[in-house]
This record gives C-alpha cells, sequence and structure tokens, in this order.
C-alpha cells in the first residue's frame, strides 16, 4: 500500500525517540515518518556536553545536562512496562541512576526492542529552521537545514509531531544591579561540574527540582556556602549544614546580595536555577503551544494534539511538568502513534468536543493541592491516554513510588536517593547503594552496578 | 512617488544603522526601508549583557561583549569623517576607549547627524526566522516574530541587507580529553569579566585579537597565570612576567593540559579566544555567504552584493576581517544605499563583469604578505567603495595610523594603548592618558574624558 500519511518528528530525545518506536512496533505500510535531529545522537538531554552556549555547529546547547548528575526520581517510576531495569541490566540494582546508566537503559530500550533498526528513521546533525501549515493542502512544509552542508530543504508532512522537550530555553529573571556583580553568574542551563565551585560561596537562585539538586550538588563538591533564593514559597528541607534558604533577590550590589527579609550576604558566584521557558521559534504563531508551565497545559486534547485551527495533525510531547517521564513519554507516543494510524478504538474526531475534554483536564489540575495531589493527576493522565491504545495498565500504579519519594526527601534530602522500591513491573527489589550518594563520587555504570 | 522598493536591514549594529543613516540621508521616496532588531537597543555587540548563552526572550546571546573592554584600535582609525570624536565629545580625549565612550561616540552620529529619527524604522525585539527568494517575483520574503507578542509574520522586500555581524557565532575546537576537564571552560563569546578570573591558572587558547586581549585583561586584574596556545603561529608579543606562548593542545587529562612541544601545565580555567564562523540560520542556502573569514569573502560585488543566483537584491555587511571597522561600514552602508537606490554612476549591472571583478579583489587578498599589506588593503577596498558616492576620500588615509598601531604594539603591548594620534579629519592630537590603560580599572566616560 502506498504511503498516504507523512509524520515529521522534531528531536530525537526520550519523547521523539517513543513516538518513533511505537511507529516501528505498529509498522504501518501507510506511514512514513522522519524524525529530525540536531545533534549526532538519540536520548537529548541525557547525553552530556562539554560546551555551554552554543554547540559545534553554532547552534543553541540544548541540554542542560552537568556531570555527576543522578536521577532524581526513583527508577521504579519511570520504567518501560516491557522493559524493566532488570531486563536491562541483568539484576538488582539501585533506585536512583548516575547519568550513564540512566542513558544506557533508555538507549537498551530502543536497540533491543524494536522491531527494526529504527536509526534509520532519524536524519541527524539536521535542525527544523520552520514549520508552516499550509491551508489548503491541509499539510505542513517543514524548512530543515542539514548542520553539516548548510544545505536547506523543504519537505511536505502530513503531520508533525513537537518533541524538542521543555528544558532547552532558559527563563532568566532580572533582579536590580545584577550587571555588577562581578563574580559569575549562569543559568543552571550552564551548569556542567559542580567542582567548579569549590571553596566558593554560592547563591543559587530558584526553589524547585534543579535548585535543590545543584545546591546539594555544590556542597556535595565541597562549596562553602550556599544560600538559596525563593520567589513564592521555600522547599523547607532539613537541609545540611552548609545550605540555607532565604526570599527573593531584592537588589545585588558588586558581590553582595540582598534579600526581601533585609538580609544580605556576600557570594561568590550566582547560579539561576530558575527554570525553562517554552520556546518554539521554529514554528508559526498559530502552531505554537503558549501556555504556563503545568501539568495540563491548555489547548492540547490528551495533553498531545494541537486543538487551535482546528487542523488535527500537530502534536506536542512531553510539555508537561514530569514525574513519570519516561513512562509518560512512552505511554504519550503510542497514543499519538495510534491516532496518526487510525487505530484508536472511540476515538474523537470533534475539535468542540475535544476542547471540551482538554477543558476539563486543565481545569482539575487547578484545583490541585499539594504534591500527592500532582502525582495521583499524573498517573490518571497516563491511564487515560492507555485507554484503547494497550498500554501497560499498571503504568499508573507508580504514583504509590512517587508518594514515598515525597516523604523520603521530605524526612531527608540528603539520604532520598539511598532508598528502596519495589518494581511494578519484575517484582525486582532495588538493591542496596554499594556507598550512600552524598558519599559516593564515582558516576561509572560499572561502580554502579557492581554488587 | 508611490515606493516602489522596499528594503529589510537585518540587524541595527554599528553595520545595519549605517545603511540605515544614508538612507535617511537620501529620503528616497521611493525607497521604504524596514530594520529587524532582535534586542531592544541598537549598535549590538557595543552594548554589555550580564547575560550568557540566551538573553531574556530564549535567543541565543548575540554580543560578546566584556567588562572593562577598551577599543584596540586607535579611535583615528575608526572615526567617521563627517562627524569627528572631537565634534562629539567637544575636546581632545585619549586614542583607546572604554566602552561606554565608544558605544556614546556611535549614537552621538545615528542620533546627531540623521536628517530624521532613524529610529522609527527599526522594529525592535523582532528576530528574522527565514529569507526566502521568490523567483517569480524576485522579491524576498521575511518570516519575523515578534519576541515580546510570539506573533510571526510573513513581509515581502525587493531587497534585503543582511548586517548580523560575525562575531555572534563562536568556532569551538575539540582537544582530545578536554570532557574530562574539572574547571570552567568557556568561548570568549562568554568571557564577561576578568575578574572572574583572579588568582585563577588560565588557558587561553588562540592568537588573535580576543586572545591578545584577554589574556592582557586576565594579567591586569589578577590572574595567576596566563598560558596562551597558537595553532599556526604564535602571536610574539613582548609578553609581561604571567603571560605566555605555547603551541596547540595536544590534550586534556583532568586539570593537566598538554601541548604539542611536549610541555604540560595544570590550569583552572579554559578560555576558548578561537574566533567565530558565519552564521546565517534564517537564510535559504543559496543566499548564504559561505567563505572562510578574509578581509574579502569570495561571492561578493564590491564585498557586499551577493552574486549567486544572479538576484542582485541582496547584500551583506561587514563581513569583512576588520581594521577600519566603523569607517568602513559606513563607507559601505553608503555603496549599497546608492546601488539599491540607483544613484551611483557607472554602476555595473552584469553579473559576470561583476563575478570578475570580485575575483580579482579576492586573488589579490590571498596573495597579501604580512599585516601591513592587508591593512592597505583594507584602505583600498573602502576607496574603491566610495568612487563616485561622495564618501570621504580621506578616509582610506587611516591605514597610517593602523601601521603605527601594530608597530606600537610589537614595540610594547601592555602600552600601545597610551600611545597619540592626530585626526585626519578634525586636526585634532590625542590626548594623554590620566593613567596608563594597564593600570587603568574606571572604565567609565566621566574619568575618560576629564581632563
Amino acid at each position: 500500500m502506498a504511503s498516504k500519511r507523512k509524520v515529521c518528528i522534531i528531536g530525537a530525545g526520550p519523547c521523539g525517540t517513543s513516538a518513533l518506536f511505537h511507529f516501528d512496533q505498529i509498522s504501518d505500510s501507510a506511514t512514513e515518518v522522519v524524525c529530525y535531529e540536531k545533534s549526532d545522537t538519540w536520548l537529548g538531554l541525557w547525553n552530556f556536553t562539554w560546551m555551554t552556549g552554543t554547540d559545534e555547529f553554532g547552534e543553541p546547547c540544548h541540554g542542560g545536562m552537568y556531570k555527576h548528575l543522578w536521577s532524581n526520581g526513583p527508577k521504579e517510576g519511570l520504567e518501560y512496562p516491557y522493559y524493566t531495569f532488570t531486563d536491562h541490566f541483568g539484576k538488582a540494582i539501585p533506585s536512583f541512576l548516575p547519568r550513564p546508566a540512566m542513558r544506557d537503559y533508555l538507549e537498551g530500550r530502543l536497540v533491543k526492542k524494536s522491531k527494526s533498526d529504527i536509526k534509520r528513521f532519524i536524519k541527524w546533525n539536521t535542525a527544523v529552521r520552520y514549520v508552516r501549515y499550509n491551508k489548503k493542502s491541509d499539510d505542513f512544509t517543514v524548512t530543515t537545514e542539514n548542520l553539516k552542508t548548510g544545505q536547506t530543504f523543504d519537505t511536505n508532512f502530513t503531520h508533525v509531531i513537537v518533541a524538542v522537550g521543555i528544558f532547552n530555553t532558559p527563563d532568566k529573571p532580572y533582579f536590580e544591579g545584577i550587571e555588577t556583580f562581578p563574580g559569575r553568574i549562569i543559568h543552571s542551563h550552564d551548569f556542567r561540574d559542580a567542582t567548579q565551585f569549590k571553596g566558593q560561596r554560592v547563591l543559587v537562585v530558584g526553589a524547585k527540582y534543579s535548585a535543590e539538586d545543584i545546591a546539594l550538588q555544590c556542597l556535595k563538591f565541597g562549596a562553602t556556602s550556599i544560600v538559596t533564593s525563593y520567589r513564592s514559597s521555600p522547599m523547607n528541607f532539613k537541609w545540611p549544614v552548609g545550605i540555607e534558604e532565604r526570599p527573593l533577590v531584592k537588589k545585588i550590589q558588586g558581590k553582595v546580595v540582598h534579600f526581601l527579609d533585609g538580609s544580605s550576604t556576600e557570594v561568590d558566584s550566582i547560579i539561576l536555577s530558575t527554570g525553562y521557558k517554552y520556546k518554539f521559534p521554529f514554528l508559526e504563531d498559530n502552531l505554537r503551544l503558549s501556555s504556563s508551565r503545568t501539568l495540563y497545559p491548555a489547548g492540547l486534547y490528551k495533553g498531545s494534539l494541537w486543538l487551535q485551527e482546528g487542523n488535527k495533525k500537530l502534536f506536542y510531547m512531553g510539555v508537561q511538568d514530569q514525574f513519570f517521564s519516561f513512562t509518560m513519554f512512552d505511554a504519550q507516543g503510542l497514543w499519538i502513534c495510534r491516532y496518526i494510524t487510525d487505530t484508536l478504538p472511540n476515538k474523537l474526531t470533534n475539535c468542540e468536543e475535544m476542547k471540551k475534554e482538554a477543558q476539563k483536564w486543565v481545569q482539575r489540575c487547578r484545583g490541585l493541592k499539594g504534591i500527592n495531589e500532582q502525582i495521583d493527576f499524573q498517573a490518571d493522565f497516563i491511564k487515560d491516554l492507555s485507554y484503547g491504545t494497550g498500554y501497560s495498565p499498571d503504568a499508573p500504579k507508580a504514583n504509590k513510588f512517587f508518594h514515598k519519594w515525597d516523604s523520603d526527601k521530605k524526612a531527608n534530602i540528603v539520604s532520598y536517593r539511598d532508598q528502596q522500591f519495589t518494581s511494578l513491573y519484575s517484582g525486582t527489589e532495588t538493591a542496596p547503594c554499594t556507598k550512600p550518594w552524598f558519599q559516593n563520587f564515582d558516576d561509572s555504570i560499572s561502580q554502579f552496578i557492581k554488587r
């Protein structure tokens, strides 16, 4: 059968490759898939680069990965139901993985569980410059550049999946006088190695996951003191000596930072762990998601299908705030794949109905109170994505791991990565850590899986 | 008379504003001009920002300006013939200006010598996303984004002037083991303040202007030691104690850097002062300059008009290696303006003839020996641009200042900024410096012009 659909996936990170994986599983002869990836490897931010700012092609560095990063969620909450960590490593391992081990697992799924060599669908070193929707022909013109040759191309597609991730474009606040600060100022996106802050007094602005982890990293690797600064509410962990929380920065005068509570302190470096913004510079404005950051961005049916303009052919992946991450991306990739290949039972096609349904989720999301409700909400989202797709019905049950994880963190922010869980799918229990995370300076896979 | 030409200028830096300035002088009612500027101010890299990587809109930071930068060429070699430094400051001043004073002068020309308020031609906070040439209608479709509202627009233009500069996209070499280096690695584009390297042992890779200046800056502001590393040939200045030159880096192992001569040294930070590459991601490949860096890039008639495809409606400004900088941009802006408005005597229109003429310059450029020949070549280029445009015939005579400047640097790299010159246009002699540059830590305009 001749190809009647041509699908463009933008980005070969954990999201894009999950879509690719499921298209490969379904192997629909009427559907052609092309994935554009601007780097020369897959799995996006799970790769480390020593570069900051721009990459070897002069493109903005996409990922903010740092040396010594360990997963901040338990692997049991992120697992692929059909390819467990035990499947990959062949034995029980601890629950929080150093970056190389996590990347290895993610790659293992793609290599070992794909029906065919899915790398053949990926156009490497190719940046998407612009995407236009053509109303007349109801398709998209995607303009790409081969970064190695400089050649540009226009290609038409019936569907586009935007899978560039949401951790690539720093959100940078301005504080009065910041331009007078003589020390180093970076966004967490450019944080590469905590040892660079050894012996320093560091200001970490922010009170979310990266602020929390970068403060701990800096302490672990020898910073003298870390002051974190929150906008709305403190993280309120039982911080070890060396880390403290203060309200938002009011102004900066030379090396002295003044806070809203009237206190001040001198610091050597400033790390803005102030999060990221949605950025889709390659999309026409009518195709562009413009929600604020949330667990359920407005304008997306099933958190995936872009509803504006009623074209029903543009999809977003992984634009949600995340607990389940890889599991969620995977359930979403499968749903999108089934939607596009017309293999969903009870598929909604009426745009108004879809909008109504999306709006219900958005409203429920707005009413969520506390982290446990947020975790359960994302579990329900995965359940909703899985109706009729055949995705594991057990996946949402990982919410219990995140509940425990949250309480572990509240009990002890330094030791939460040393805690134990039991896999939903393999039944494997966490192997004990060889060393507590805070004392473990070896990120290699070999030390990590050594028992 | 109705507008019959619509000109798009991309970028409101020293190049783009020079084009704008001359369009305003000519005030041709048949020509409409729009300038897109992605930031909220003009003069491009002469603005300082504390940010690195991406700006407040998540766009790549354009300029690599650093605190404490002083011009590295004498003002007498960069002067606008019709608006001298004496016109601007009202008195004699030293020849090498700190950044704020230089920016003030550049702005002075635009504000005081324009016939009208030329800011009205500039669309601020507007990024150019893509430029297509339409063969049928012999015009361009320029796709822009208003960065404040996110709105995208398609606008057609008869002519496009690319004036985004050539110092925005770092060229980053890879050295074996660089990813194992635990310290800070930046490109000079992200260098913001030399005081950040106080007390450190710094490796500066490179042997051109930014390597030279950043090495001196680091020493001036208290770095313990600076090793510079050259690829083809050393700078060979009489370096002060604390700066030394070595051949290229061979590999890096942790903090230890090994050089091609077999020597090695331990450093705390690495600054890649390895230059920039041409980057025009918003242009179709057939519109895109792809020469190597030189005083006369191939493919441009009068160093300005893009000859490929024979459309004769796309122009580049300031893509040359530079001695005369502002003077050259200005002569070029005037030439382009006269070419577009059809007010050039003896204007060539035959593409083959233009190509032949361009090729002659490219060939002469290839044969240049030594810096003095390069300086004179650029003087001749300015002379060539000025035929029939009415640009000052004195401008090329500034070559003598660059000859002296080069010999001053060879005599003493630390004191060359303290030397004296006499303006071609005002006859004003350099005022003596209040303090030698190496001992002067005050970059303010007020101290600089104080006598």
